[in-house]
C-alpha cells in the first residue's frame, strides 16, 4: 500500500501541524502535548475532551470547536494517547464548570482517560466520563471488553456538545451524553484492509472476492467473512443486527450516520443510504437527519459502517443546535 | 476493485436517489431528469447550474444549497450530461433574472452545456457560462482542448455561489465567475487507478512504486510518471508548477485547497497542507482560509490535489460568505 507521508516515525506530528495550520479559527496544538484545543476558551461551560488512537480522521481533532469538542488527544496511530497527554487536555480546557471526558470503549483507552480523570482530580478539577460502546456486531473483541465504540461516538460528541454549549451543568451534560449512548447502535464491514504507517503492510488480507461483516475501526476480526454480495443485501443484514439490537416501531424517529472508512466512494455510500431508507421507512421510522460521509475512518480501509440513533425530543434539539468544527459543521 | 454496488447500469440513478433521501432539507431530484435542485427556490436570485459526469462526488450534487448551486446535473460515470438534462435544470432554477453555467473544461461537457444555453435561450431565458481550466498540468488532454477544469472548480461554485446570493446581476456574477477562473491553479496526482463500474477494471495501472503526476480526474495522463517520493518532495513539485504559472509575491493573499481524490487518508492530506503552508509562508504569501477534505474525487483513485486562488477583497469577501449545503459548509 502506497502512502503519501514523509516518515512513518512522523506522520502523527506532521498531521497535527498540518491539521492546527489549515484551521487556526478553530484549533491551535498544545506545545508540548498531542492534544488540539479549541482556539476560543472564553466561554464559561463545561468541557468536552475525546481522543484516541490517530488513523481515524477527521476524529477526533475534526470535532474541536464550537458546540462539539475543547479538545480532542492523539495518540500514535490505532495507540492509546498516554494518561498524562488526556490530563494537559483537561487542564488546558477546564474552566471550572468542569470536564466531561468522551471514551471509545477500548482497553488502553479507558484506561488512560482514568487514569488522567484521577489525575484532573487530584488537581481539584470536576471529572466525569462517558464510555461509548455503540458497535453492535461482536461482544469483545481484540482491544475491547464488551462492545467497542465506533462512529456512533460522533453523535455524542455533537449532543454532549450542544448541552455543553447550551449551559447545561456537568452532571446534566454526562446525562445527556449516556442518554446518547443508550440510543445508539452502529454496525460496520470492510471490503479491504488498512496498514498502519510503521508497519508498512496491510493488518490483514481479503481475497478478492470477499469482504469482512462487522470488522472493527483497527481491523478487529467481525463477525464473519462472506463472498461480497450487493449493496442492499449487505446493508439489509447490517440493519437487521442492528433493529435486533435496539428494535424500532413505527413512529419512532431517528438519526442516521452512513460512515466511510476511506476508500469507499461516496457513491456507494449514498447507494447503501438509499437501502437504509427505504427498510426504516417501510418500518414506518421517521428519519430525522441523515449524514453521509467520512466520520470515522481506520487509515484507508475500503468499507462503510452503519449507525442509528433513536431520537427523543431533547436529543433531537441539541443534534439541530449550531455545530462549527473543520469537518461538522450545522447551521441551526 | 471491489464496489459496494448493486447493479453498474443502475449506479447513477441509485446514488442519486440516496443522496435525495438523504438531503431533502437542501436538495430534491427533478422527476424526469438527472438533475438535483435547490428544495427552496424562493429567493429571486440569478441561479447557478453546474455539473458533469458522476464519479466526483460531492462534486457537484453536493454543493447544491444556499449560497451555491441552484442545481446539479449528474451524467453517467465519467460521462457527460447531455444537453436535454441541463436544459431542464436551467428551466426548473431560472427566476426572471437568469442563469450562470458552470463548466469545467471537458469537450463533451462544453459542447452539451452550451447545446441547452442556445435551447433555453429560445425559450428566453437569459443564460450566460463559464468553463473552468485551473489543471497546470498539461496544456491538452484525453477530453480536453486547452486545460482541463478540476477542483478549482469548489471556488467558484462558493465565490460565484456567494454573489448571486448577494443580489448581483448575471453580467455581474458571470465577471467574479471568471476572476475566480483566472485566479485559481490545481495540479493533481495520484497514487493508484479508479475503476468505472461498468468497465469492471481499472482505467490504468501504476505499479507498486509508481506514482502519476498531474493526472486527470478521470484517469487521463499526467505528465510523467516516477518512483513514489516523500510528500514533501511531491508537494514542493506540484507547487512549484502552480506558481511557476501563477506568481505570487510576499504579501499577497490565497486560499488552498488540499483535495483528496478518495481513497487517500485525511491524515496524509495534511501532512501535504503541512508542507504547502510551509512554502507558501516562506514565499511571505499569507493563507487566507484552507481547505482539507473531498470535494472532486475520481471513484476510488489514491491521490490528491492542491489549488490555489488568489484573492482580493471582492473575491475574499464572498468567500467568507454564509455556504449551507451538503458537502460545504460555511459560517460567516
Amino acid at each position: 500500500m502506497k502512502k503519501m507521508i514523509n516518515n512513518p516515525e512522523n506522520v502523527l506530528s506532521e498531521m497535527l501541524e498540518g491539521i492546527a495550520k489549515a484551521h487556526p479559527e478553530y484549533l491551535k496544538k498544545l506545545e508540548n502535548a498531542n492534544v488540539l484545543v479549541r482556539t476560543d476558551l472564553s466561554k464559561n461551560k463545561v468541557a468536552l475532551v475525546s481522543g484516541g488512537g490517530s488513523g481515524h480522521e477527521p476524529a477526533h481533532g475534526g470535532y474541536v470547536g464550537e458546540g462539539m469538542l475543547d479538545a480532542a488527544v492523539a495518540g500514535e496511530v490505532f495507540t492509546s494517547p498516554t494518561p498524562d497527554q488526556v490530563y494537559e487536555a483537561v487542564k488546558a480546557v477546564d474552566r471550572g464548570k468542569g470536564v466531561l471526558l468522551v471514551i471509545k470503549n477500548y482497553s488502553g483507552d479507558v484506561m488512560n482517560f482514568d487514569m488522567a480523570k484521577d489525575m484532573a482530580e487530584m488537581d481539584g478539577i470536576k471529572v466525569e466520563s462517558v464510555v461509548v460502546n455503540d458497535d453492535v456486531a461482536v461482544e469483545n473483541s481484540t482491544f475491547t471488553t464488551g462492545r467497542r465504540g465506533i462512529c456512533g461516538t460522533v453523535f455524542v460528541h455533537k449532543i454532549a456538545g450542544a448541552a455543553a454549549e447550551a449551559g447545561l451543568e456537568l452532571e446534566d451534560v454526562k446525562r445527556v451524553a449516556e442518554k446518547v449512548i443508550s440510543n445508539v447502535r452502529s454496525m460496520g464491514m470492510a471490503l479491504s484492509s488498512c496498514t498502519v504507517p510503521a508497519a508498512g503492510k496491510p493488518n490483514f488480507k481479503l481475497p478478492e472476492d470477499e469482504v469482512e461483516i462487522g470488522m472493527g475501526i483497527h481491523g478487529e476480526p467481525g463477525t464473519h467473512r462472506e463472498k461480497i454480495k450487493t449493496a442492499d443485501e449487505t446493508t439489509e443484514h447490517m440493519l437487521d443486527k442492528i433493529l435486533k439490537d435496539m428494535p424500532l416501531n413505527s413512529g419512532d424517529e431517528v438519526a442516521v450516520m452512513v460512515n466511510g472508512m476511506c476508500s469507499t466512494p461516496l457513491m456507494e455510500l449514498y447507494i447503501v443510504n438509499r437501502k437504509v431508507n427505504e427498510i426504516l421507512s417501510a418500518l414506518g421510522v421517521k428519519i430525522h437527519k441523515t449524514f453521509v460521509g467520512e466520520y470515522m475512518t481506520s487509515l484507508e480501509m475500503a468499507g462503510f459502517s452503519i449507525s442509528v440513533l433513536k431520537l427523543d425530543s431533547e436529543l433531537k434539539k441539541f443534534l439541530g443546535d449550531t455545530a462549527n468544527t473543520p469537518a461538522f459543521k450545522l447551521i441551526k
